[in-house]
C-alpha cells in the first residue's frame, strides 16, 4: 500500500530491472451502488497475472487497486490516481470532509504518512497503464457486443444558467404582460437537447432545476439550471457550449428575461494511446468478439495516468446501461471474454517491435 | 367585532328597518406584504360614509373588514366572509396553523366565542355586497385607465404533473438512448405556455418545477410541476385542463416517460351582478373615467358573499401591478376617483328603480 492508500503489487518479468507495465482500476464506489464500478478492473487484473501461471513477460505487471476514485469523500475524483503523477498538492491535502476532516489527516488516521506520497509517484520504468471497466453506459449492451476499445474520454463542460424574469401573481398577469422566467428556461431545455441531437457523439444534459419563489400561484421569476457537455472533440464541444450560451441570449432577450452563465467545470478530452488502443482492438478480435471503438463520456483513472505514461482502456458491456445503482451488473461471460481480450494482448505487447522499442527507451 | 374577528358597523338609513346595503374588503394580508391590499377597500367603505357627512339613503350601509381573507395562518382561505354565508363548518373550525392552535382554539384565544358564529351570518335584510379592491394586476395601468368593473372571478384548475423517464450517467448516455423526465417537461411548459396564448383570457402558470435525482451529471428521472389554470368561464377552462393532460400524455409517450396529474383544486368562476356591474361602469363614466369590465384572475370575499347575496367589485389600477410585495402602491388620485365613482353609485342605487324593487323584496 502506498501512501495514498493505493494497492500496489508486481508481477516480475522474465528479466531483472525489466520495465513495468501498470494494469489496475479503482476500490471505491458511490454510496448505494453496483459491486462492479472500478472493483472489476482490479480483479481482471489479478486474474490476468492467474492465467499467466508463472509464466513470465519480458515486462513486469504492476497491478494498482486506486482509492478515492470517485471523489464522494472529499468532493474532488481521483485522489489515489493524482498521487501516481505528482498531482496531490497541498491545496488538495487541505480539502476536507463533511466532518472537517482534511485528505492529510484522512491518510495520517488511516496510518499512512501524508511525506511519503512523492515516493507513490510512478517510476520511471513505466511503459504504459491499462484499465479494465464496466462501461457505464448503454452502447454495448444495445450493439449486443461484450467489449469495446475505449479511444478517448470525453471532454466535459459544466456550467449553470439563470434566467431572470419577473415574478407575479398566476391569475391577474395576462400571458402577454408576463417575463416568465420558466417558460424561457424551458424552451432553452428543448434548444441544449436539439443541439445535442444533432452533433454525432455529442451529449448534453440538464441535471438540476431550481424554480423561485416556487409557489403553485406566483409566477417563475427565477430558473436556475446546470448544462453538462461532453464531447471526444474539445473543439466540438466547445462550439456547442458557445452554441448554447448564443441561444440562452437569443431566447431571454425575446421574452424580456436576463439570463447569465458560469463555467463550473471545462475539461479537456483526453486521448488514449493510438497504439495501444489498436492493439486492444486486435486483441478483442483475436478472442472472437467484433471490434468497437467508443468515446467514454465518463471520467476514468485512465485519464490521470495518460498525463504521464500511455494510456488505454477496454470497456465490458454494462446491461441496460445501470451503474452506481445496486442493478449494476455484469456478464460472466463477457468477464471471461475480457480476460481472454486482456491474455492476447498481454501476448501481443510481449512480441510487438512497436511495444519493444518503448521497452528499450524506458 | 363578530364571533369571526370581523369588524362590522353600519350607517342607518333613511327609515328604521330598511334593507342594508354591505360593502367591505379584507383586513389581513400576506406577509412581507404592501399597503393596501384589502385594506383600502375597507378604508374606501368608510371614507365614503364620512363623504355623505350624515346625509341618509334609503338604504342602510354596513361596512366589513373581512378577517383572515388570505389563508396564511390556516393554509385555507376567506375565513371571515365564509362565517357571514354560513360556511364555517366543523372541520374548517378544527384547522391548525403550524402551531397546532386550531381555528376555534384562535378565536377563543382572541376573546371571541365560535359558538356565537351563528349570530354572525348575513341577515335576510341584506340587498347587495360591493368591494373595492386593488387590481393586482398590470392589465388598468397597461390601459391608463383608473377603474373597472369586475364582471366576474376566473374559477381556478391547481394541479401537479409527474413526469417520469430514467435516471442516467450524463455522460455515458447517448441522446438516443435517454427517458430525460425533465426535456419531456420542457417541452410540455412551452405546449402550456402555447395553448394559454391562444385563447383570449385564459392563463396558465407553471409555478414550481422539481426535478430528481437533481444532480449535474444525472439525467433527470422525475419531473414534478404544477400547473394554474384559471379563466372567467369554466367551459374555456376544462377544456384548456383537458386539452393539457391530453399534450402530457402524448409527450411522455412519444419520449419512452410515463405521466401522471392530479387535481389539487378545481374551483367554478363566479359571475357577479350584472345589474350592479352594469351601475358600477355607469358610475366609473360619470367619475370621468372611460369604462373597462375585466375578469378577477385572484379570488376575492366577494365570491364568497355572492352565493348568498348579489355582489360586485369595483378594481383600483396598480402601478406595474406589483403586489404581495412591499412596493404594492396606489395613485391618490386614483383612491380619488373610487371615492367619487363609490359616491355616484350609492347616489344611483338609491334612485333605481330595479333597485328600489330589490328593496321592496328584501
Amino acid at each position: 500500500m502506498d501512501a495514498a492508500g493505493n494497492l500496489r503489487g508486481t508481477y516480475p518479468a522474465a528479466r531483472q530491472n525489466a520495465p513495468r507495465l501498470l494494469i489496475g482500476s479503482h476500490l471505491d464506489t458511490v454510496p448505494n451502488a453496483g459491486a462492479y464500478d472500478g472493483i472489476l478492473g482490479v480483479i481482471l487484473a489479478v486474474a490476468l497475472l492467474e492465467e499467466l501461471r508463472g509464466r513470465r513477460l519480458p515486462f513486469s505487471i504492476e497491478v494498482v487497486g486506486f482509492s478515492e476514485e470517485e471523489g464522494v469523500r472529499f468532493g474532488t475524483p481521483f485522489i489515489g490516481s493524482r498521487v501516481l503523477v505528482g498531482r496531490l498538492d497541498e491545496e488538495l491535502l487541505d480539502l476536507q470532509d463533511a466532518q472537517g476532516v482534511s485528505v492529510r489527516r484522512a491518510i495520517e488516521k488511516f496510518g499512512l504518512n501524508p511525506a511519503e506520497l512523492p515516493q507513490a509517484e510512478l517510476e520511471n520504468d513505466t511503459l504504459c497503464y491499462l484499465e479494465f471497466h464496466i462501461e457505464q453506459g448503454p452502447v454495448l449492451a444495445r450493439l449486443n457486443q461484450p467489449l469495446a476499445a475505449v479511444e478517448a474520454i470525453a471532454g466535459q463542460s459544466r456550467m449553470e444558467f439563470t434566467f431572470v424574469g419577473r415574478a407575479n401573481h398566476a391569475g391577474t398577469t395576462p400571458m402577454d404582460l408576463r417575463c416568465d422566467a420558466i417558460a424561457g428556461a424551458a424552451e432553452w431545455i428543448g434548444a441544449v437537447e436539439r443541439a445535442a441531437q444533432s452533433v454525432p457523439g455529442l451529449v448534453a444534459t440538464i441535471g438540476k432545476v431550481e424554480a423561485k419563489p416556487g409557489a403553485a400561484n406566483v409566477i417563475v421569476a427565477e430558473a436556475r439550471l446546470t448544462l453538462d457537455v461532453r464531447h471526444g472533440s474539445d473543439d466540438m464541444r466547445t462550439r456547442a457550449v458557445d452554441n448554447l450560451i448564443r441561444q440562452a441570449k437569443e431566447i431571454a432577450a425575446r421574452r424580456g428575461l436576463s439570463v447569465h452563465e458560469s463555467t463550473l467545470l471545462s475539461q479537456r478530452a483526453v486521448t488514449m494511446d493510438p497504439f495501444l488502443t489498436a492493439e486492444i482492438e486486435r486483441a478483442i478480435v483475436e478472442s472472437g468478439c467484433k471490434p468497437h471503438r467508443m468515446v467514454s463520456g465518463a471520467g476514468h483513472d485512465a485519464m490521470i495516468l495518460a498525463e504521464k505514461v500511455p494510456a488505454a482502456m477496454i470497456f465490458l458491456r454494462t446491461p441496460g446501461g445501470i451503474s452506481h445503482d445496486p442493478a449494476e451488473s455484469v456478464a460472466v461471460e463477457d468477464v471471461e471474454k475480457a480476460l481472454e481480450c486482456g491474455m492476447h494482448l498481454l501476448d501481443q505487447l510481449a512480441s510487438s517491435p512497436e511495444f519493444q522499442k518503448r521497452m528499450n527507451r524506458a
